[in-house]
């Protein structure tokens, strides 16, 4: 499919200019002081997941690549810089003339990620890698707060299709059109929002409003309408006036009066309120009784994971959802809380020198050091037992037995025998040149539902699950122990 | 302030195919069926105000301005529609020529509003005002959201400036940049997010983050970069290490070694983690014995309307907020429930045929027919009492003795002398041409702040506030009970 010319940003929106203000202050302030050129690591991570739930689903790579691709400013961006009369010409001039030379990596979307883990990682001259974290952060936070909330609907959905209809309640143009992406990286199979067919191929899908119905004499009418043009894909809304004594009668009257002699095949009805389980129930039945059994019904009334499991449990009789507000806002939990923290600089010899933030709590601890991930899986039963973070220049002998152990419970140790493991990390930028290629949109979707069947239904649970293991290698708590130790006890009370 | 030339819908960003598809397939249907150039009437409207509080805040209009200012269907858009296989050429032709000829009323951004009563009114065909509901929900739901969200955390703030620092957390690229522009529309005195000061003259502002300290072989010497780079404009961030310890010894020192010797006045600290009340005060009286009492202390850590109000109430000593996250998503209720919905045909002889939506739920039934709204103040306290809605051909004597009622308890009466009254819908577009221009955002903003002190303290209270009387005038009352016997009792158990 041919990408949309208009609002789409792989034709080269530039974004350069959404950025806090601070990173102008800080970047001219390391000019001013000649460390802008130091070389500096940062990583973007999340302490935790949203909802109490066990994983997220990563998202907005593909957005970050485009952001980074059309990184530049323009002579009214510099004018506008110049006048609020705070930076130096020699700053302006090196904005004017701004070439990213960053390396970056990112695991790949629709990764299953845990707290912790580096999910991006940024080496480049300080003054760079600082600028780009309010995109990298605003990016991934939303596209992984969608997909991760996503994929929770959809795991309670078991498997039947959810559709996303959250457009209208979205929080902004690109929370609509990037959430729909996003969502579909999560498990969605199809959205109501139509440039997001045309951007990233996702199927577009929609039937009528309760207007539709309004603006015609009688609800039978205007079913009959829509059954003469559109024959071939006849969804009815029917709970305009009343579902079981107006519109499924009048729904089941077109299809077997109009649809149904001419050799179509009646396709669904959809209902937008009242109980659930009760009138889906009810409707099955009567159409079922009908002769209509291949007839779908699709539902969509403020839905999310948790209303969608208490349906079904009741035996709620449902074909696919419409999932609109509670998905494209992730109402639950609207924030993502990831964070972009410096890990490290290089000194003058190219030796990487780690860094670490320190806090009073400790899950606000970082993890220093430029770092690599491997997700180890048993071979036995091919599901992933854990995460392991290294240092990058360290070497893991994979293959080897390893024992992993618990970063604050060091005595809760695991050694590992028959497994396989995966790097996590994959380079996107290479001193400044894109050198990965995103895959579709609706490939990503499907890899991912293929990658956390990997995962042990305990991991996958909405509330309480199994925790799951991101620790850390022998060098890496070493590192890290020591700059803590460093750091602390440096105040007399 | 020029605008920048990138990111601007003011300059023309397209987004007509941002659209629930089912907009495409009811109008192709209104198209087959010839009823397409029928006039219809829409009215944007919501039920509940968010996080029970007693009045909203309109934003958005400026950008429903924009959208419908550039509503054009490119060549690609008809060509992706084409391959949909489900529209009529003749359809296509149509929206190929599209020219939009609507009417628009809309209340003026800024304005408190309040539930039931239409924000903003369509009138036109059928097929182009069935066509721009997804982006009119979309706009108002979201801004109106943000600002409303702003307003109460102004209202707590207690005339303390409130930045908006939330884009990192954003909802998209649009929920960072016109949640700027709507937080300032509620009350936000500047922004951290660059380019919504190039585009709405919003003052960007920002410091430094942690980052820039861990850059420097000490925070000492970090704090010391900062002042000589901006020794006019120094806010120092304290939390790196230890506040009390270190942050704010460094700081002191600062500016007492480098900036007070060389005739520059220290601005502030800020705090991002930790106690607030605790820190503040502590900070406070340290500041104050070293002779520092014009130092600031800026507060930026997680808050939101509640928090302030609470820190506040304990003594805290702040002199500003940075209010991020729970802010920029409208943490606590993300969602702003707007929905549109027809309430009016016109026939062949111009006359206009009420419609409406009826529901088992009483407050889901909508206001029929094409109505206006009259805001009434008494004249001695120069206070809001109530808003009535009437039907927009009605003679309503403004100035003779005017009795409102409950809509519902129709016998709570009660009967207005002295009073003015303000029409509160204004017409945007006639047939189509915009006949409307905006006030620049600040001054929208400061026209808010003024138009708030006409209400009532106990209709702007957080929780349980005082009931606005929102009601209908005595013939748009009887019309209503009419077309809901009309409809009713239709059904036999």
């Amino acid at each position: 499919m041919e990408n949309a010319k208009n609002f789409d940003v792989r034709n080269g929106r530039n974004l350069t200019m959404l950025v806090d203000f601070y990173e102008f202050t800080m970047n001219n302030g390391y000019f001013e002081n000649n460390i802008g050129t130091k070389i500096a690591y940062f990583d973007m991570f999340f302490r935790s997941v949203p909802d109490g739930g066990g994983y997220c689903i990563m998202a907005g790579v593909q957005q970050v690549i485009e952001y980074l691709s059309n990184l530049k400013f323009t002579k009214d961006d510099i004018e506008y810089l110049r006048s609020k009369k705070q930076f130096s010409e020699n700053f302006l001039n090196y904005l004017e003339n701004f070439e990213f030379c960053c390396d970056v990596w990112a695991i790949p979307e629709g990764t299953p990620v845990f707290p912790n883990e580096p999910l991006l990682t940024v080496r480049g001259p300080a003054i760079q890698a600082q600028f780009i974290e309010t995109m990298i952060l605003l990016t991934i936070n939303h596209q992984t707060l969608i997909a991760t909330k996503a994929s929770r609907i959809c795991k309670a959905a078991s498997g039947k299709p959810v559709m996303e209809f959250g457009s209208r309640r979205a929080q902004g143009y690109d929370g609509a059109v990037y959430g729909a992406r996003a969502a579909v990286i999560g498990g969605c199979s199809s959205t109501a929002c139509t440039i997001a067919e045309q951007m990233f191929g996702i199927p577009a899908v929609g039937t009528m409003a309760h207007s539709w119905i309004q603006l015609f004499p009688s609800e039978y009418e205007s079913f009959q309408a829509w059954a003469k043009v559109y024959p071939d894909n006849c969804i009815l809304l029917i709970d305009t006036y009343n579902v079981l004594k107006s519109g499924l009668p009048n729904a089941i009257k077109v299809f077997k009066e109009i649809l149904i002699p001419n050799g179509y095949k009646p396709k669904g009805i959809r209902i937008d309120s009242g109980d659930i389980t009760y009138l889906t129930k009810k409707c099955r039945k009567i159409l079922d009784e009908a002769g209509l059994e291949d007839v779908d019904i699709v539902i969509s009334n403020s839905l999310d994971e948790f209303i969608i499991r208490d349906v079904l449990s009741q035996g709620a009789c449902i074909d696919s959802f419409g999932v609109g507000e509670r998905l494209i806002t992730a109402k639950s939990e609207p924030v993502f809380g990831g964070v972009y923290k410096l890990v490290a600089v290089e000194g003058e010899d190219k030796n990487i020198i780690p860094k670490i933030k320190i806090s009073e709590n400790e899950e606000k601890i970082t993890n220093p050091g430029f770092k690599k991930i491997y997700r180890i899986f048993s071979k036995k039963e091919d599901k992933a037992v854990g995460d392991l973070i290294a240092l990058s220049n360290e070497n893991i002998n994979i293959g080897e037995p390893i024992e992993l152990f618990d970063p604050t419970f060091t005595w809760k140790k695991k050694r590992l025998k028959n497994y396989y493991a995966k790097e996590l990390l994959v380079k996107i930028f290479d001193k400044g040149k894109l050198v990965y290629e995103s895959p579709d949109v609706m490939d990503i979707r499907n890899k991912a539902q293929e990658e956390i069947t990997k995962f042990w239904p305990e991991v996958l649970r909405f509330e309480n699950p199994h925790h799951y293991y991101v620790d850390l290698s022998q060098n890496l708590w070493n590192l890290k122990q020591q700059l803590l130790h460093k750091y602390s006890a440096t105040y007399e009370e």
